[in-house]
């Protein structure tokens, strides 16, 4: 492994265990068993450290969301697969899962920006699908980027919020049932 | 006014202007002009008070969504006026907006129960409706509270969240548009 990568690799693991307000560049420099300065002549400072780092998380969960799709199944299939992998990743990707709680928790401004800066490219990749639906004419022509805001948020309701405020989850079946007969059920043609 | 009532009034004032928190009894008692013994008469602690007054600011915006209300209105047309309204109170009521300030800022449990609280009783309210539109045959039977659920988050999220992330607020033709032609199309007969 190249240095850089090792210093990536040490920065993920300290911005998972401390969060990002508490990691320093002294803790990544111990981690990755390198110079302070070494780090610097790839990195100008911890914002573009944390920068890198996160680019390469959305690439991670942008990755398994396409996974998670299958070539022949219908749009509303794929559409459900990948919101559900993208919202799975957010609770078990481990640097994902502990940004979330400093958002929320510590309120680290940086933080709470990556996070909103994160949403707006996954609204983006939804729109990006709906728009191929579309051009496929699966898909009725519609404002995509408000679509893809409000499945979003629909899921982020019914399988990370509902929970919150019920003593159970909601079942899978449960949320496909519900936004079959709605959203989807517009969408589709 | 009885002695009751100005109790209440004093009680809305200081939870008003200092949050659940930061009330005391003493402060309210101050406020009321009267005896803190006076107050133990009606409300034994100031949990009780507390709840007192929130029951009856959910009785002021229930009453006022059903103002926004038209006779003879489609109910999506009513669907909408009563969400909207209520989305106003949240923002405009002094006790509301500051038990959400507070819910957020200082995270106080007892306020993020009553917040809890009220929206389990919003997303009552909406699937009333929406079971008497089913009723009227204006509507196509469906999981109601699931429906109300997915509404009431939807209208949170374009009217709300959206202008948290975003560098303007979505006009309301933009919200009735993506929800006509979504949510309320599969729902409507």
């Amino acid at each position: 492994m190249d240095r850089r990568a090792e210093i990536l690799e040490a920065a993920a693991k300290s911005f998972s265990l401390f969060g990002y307000k508490a990691t320093t560049m002294d803790q990544v420099a111990k981690i990755a068993n390198v110079g302070k300065g070494t780090i610097y002549t790839f990195f100008a400072n911890k914002e573009e450290l944390f920068n890198a780092i996160v680019v390469g998380m959305i690439d991670e969960m942008r990755c398994e969301a396409e996974a998670a799709a299958v070539p022949d199944a219908s749009f509303e299939e794929n559409a459900h697969a990948r919101l559900m992998s993208i919202l799975k990743f957010r609770t078990t990707h481990r640097l994902y899962a502990k940004l979330i709680d400093e958002g929320k928790e510590i309120r680290t401004p940086a933080v709470q920006e990556v996070l909103a800066d994160i949403e707006t490219q996954i609204i983006q990749f939804i729109a990006e699908k709906i728009e191929k639906g579309i051009v496929r004419g699966e898909v009725k022509p519609c404002n995509t980027e408000l679509v893809a805001y409000l499945l979003f948020k629909s899921y982020m309701a019914l399988v990370v919020d509902w929970e919150r405020t019920h003593d159970r989850e909601l079942a899978e079946s449960e949320i496909t049932d519900l936004l079959s007969s709605t959203i989807f059920k517009s969408l589709i043609r």
